[in-house]
């Protein structure tokens, strides 16, 4: 909406593009306190502060790389990270001919350096390794610190509770298609 | 569980591995017939066979893929697809280089041949394409026939309300981790 040039959103408009009850979105707001004005609405800009400051997403978050091939290329061009803060600040790869290339002006690091995170206050990263080889990616980006993890790979990685991980898992979206198809 | 050599499966199990409360586990069963014995659990080979079924994932499907880039490349050679039938059966390309190009046994076909698609059998698609080319693309898939779209661009596709849309947005996907993050 605000791309469109708007200001203001009443419930009843949120709602229909997010396909709940306008009461439901009244609600869900007034447990962080008083967004809106009566009969005006909300004001676009302040709600959507609002709303990235309770997601935590209004600091710019560093975010790590793991495996440059054909997936993390894409990702590393994928332009939606910017909308919300992330920064792919680096890249690693176990690939000699990668390491020390540079992509989109991010030099790729050897694998063996992942522990160097630590150092570098980049606490979330992105798994793009082969499947055979995200759970020991993974144990070295716990070890570095890093707290979020975003894992392209079919295996479930085993991490400590405090980790959290989000699986992307392409074929299970996939499979939820046939169900709707007649 | 199939895959550790298990025949049978308690709800309590099942329960535990998608997180839920096992009376739920049998209660959604229940819905779609008998599927346990009591005191002995599911047949793991049998309730695989079922649910397959009730999401219509029992035959092979034939998806068409849109966009062979660094995307497109790893979608191919993403090993998860086959678990679920798929079958990409078909890629399209606008890149003059890349058409007529194999990868994985698929010889890569020009994006203005995608109405070709109604006469061979392929009722779903992949869109890998950037996203200021996603909504043409979709044009096309719908006018060939395809029911079933998944979708990488992060562009919102409008299509028509038979035709199945799931989109991946990797970056909303991304920005559900801070909040969980101290």
């Amino acid at each position: 909406m605000r791309e469109q040039g708007l200001t203001s959103a009443s419930s009843d408009k949120l709602a229909d593009l997010v396909n709940v009850n306008s009461w439901q979105i009244r609600k869900d707001f007034s447990y962080f306190g008083e967004f809106g004005t009566r009969g005006v609405g909300y004001d676009i800009e302040n709600l959507a502060t609002q709303i990235k400051k309770i997601l935590k997403l209004d600091t710019i978050r560093k975010t790590a790389l793991i495996g440059v091939g054909n997936l993390g290329t894409a990702i590393m061009a994928y332009p939606g990270f910017k909308t919300y803060g992330f920064h792919i600040a680096a890249a690693f790869d176990n690939d000699p001919r990668k390491i020390g290339q540079k992509i989109n002006d991010i030099t790729i690091e050897d694998i063996s350096s992942i522990d160097s995170l630590n150092k570098r206050q980049v606490d979330m990263a992105i798994i793009a390794v082969p499947e055979e080889a995200a759970q020991n990616v993974a144990d070295a980006l716990v070890e570095a610190g890093v707290k979020g993890i975003l894992n392209f790979s079919p295996r479930r990685i085993i991490v400590p509770k405090k980790i959290k991980v989000i699986t992307i898992d392409i074929a299970t979206d996939l499979a939820r298609l046939p169900y709707y198809i007649p």
